[in-house]
């Protein structure tokens, strides 16, 4: 099962500088060779669901062994058995249509 | 590691009744064996990560085997390395303090 | 228009023991006199749009004035046109498919 | 106060693809003249609070004008008080910290 997630990990705690916390993350992204985009409140990711929570359950460690005794995470999660449908298929549906006007 | 997590399933595309998709997940979260909450808008879930996200996914599986082509989920994520905390203990903390004016 | 939504406020850098700002945020719902129901990683709250909007803000302002100088919440946001549902409608419309086995 | 938020409308009930319904939100923040970014799963947003809020309201009632009955957002909100912060700050800030290894 194929899913896109957006993904905002928020160390509580550690004061109000959290850029450190949230590179951990990046990087253990990178090292799974998950599709990823990052943006201003959360980053998008897509692959093999298992991959994907594999993923994200190594950013909860890593921002943890970075010092963070407390994480509250939000996230999105989307399925869809229909058809493939990646972040870039997405956006471009919108813009599309925004052009059409 | 243990973590807290509440998570709200919406299936997308099936009308806009969806307490038969809510119910499939209350389903595979007794089955679990996990701790869990339901309230008006998600449902409180916790215990050891990988179980729980085993059942994060069996939720979506089901969804989908009951004729939702695509779901949209939202989730938050709780972890902590200082100390165990139930669902009981958090909601408890905040009523004591409601109280003490 | 009606609004359910599911807030959760996370002051960021001041700590890891939160309740002290969830306990303002209820008391300031409370003084709203709008219907709400904490959960153990939330709260649901239910009005007119604008009412409850108007809480949201005042939750972000009251955390600020507690020290926090920084928050990141999550929230659900739930509309609809067709009917009228409370918190106790949903709750029970699972609760009586899940009798139903 | 400012604010940044990411939001994620999604209407439910209205079939699978539901691009124009997210297209409506975009012009709705085009015509509120508010800074924005869409992504592949959410759209940032930043501004003052009650012209953010404003919008946010608007974006509901224009997909509830394109006919979706029902509507389940989700939303981060982030404020702080100690200095102001752009989107381009906080991507800067990670892509940064990722250069220096």
């Amino acid at each position: 099962m194929k899913v896109m997630i957006d993904l905002c990990v928020v160390p509580v705690g550690v004061g109000t500088s959290v850029s450190e916390y949230v590179t951990a993350c990046q990087r253990v992204l990178q090292d799974a060779g998950l599709a990823h985009q990052m943006h201003a409140y959360g980053t998008n990711i897509e692959g093999e669901w298992d991959e994907v929570f594999t993923a994200v359950k190594r950013c909860h460690e890593a921002v943890h062994e970075l010092g963070a005794v407390r994480i509250s995470s939000s996230m999105r999660i989307g399925t869809r058995t229909d058809r493939d449908q990646t972040m870039d298929d997405k956006i471009n549906s919108v813009k599309a249509k925004l052009k059409e006007e």
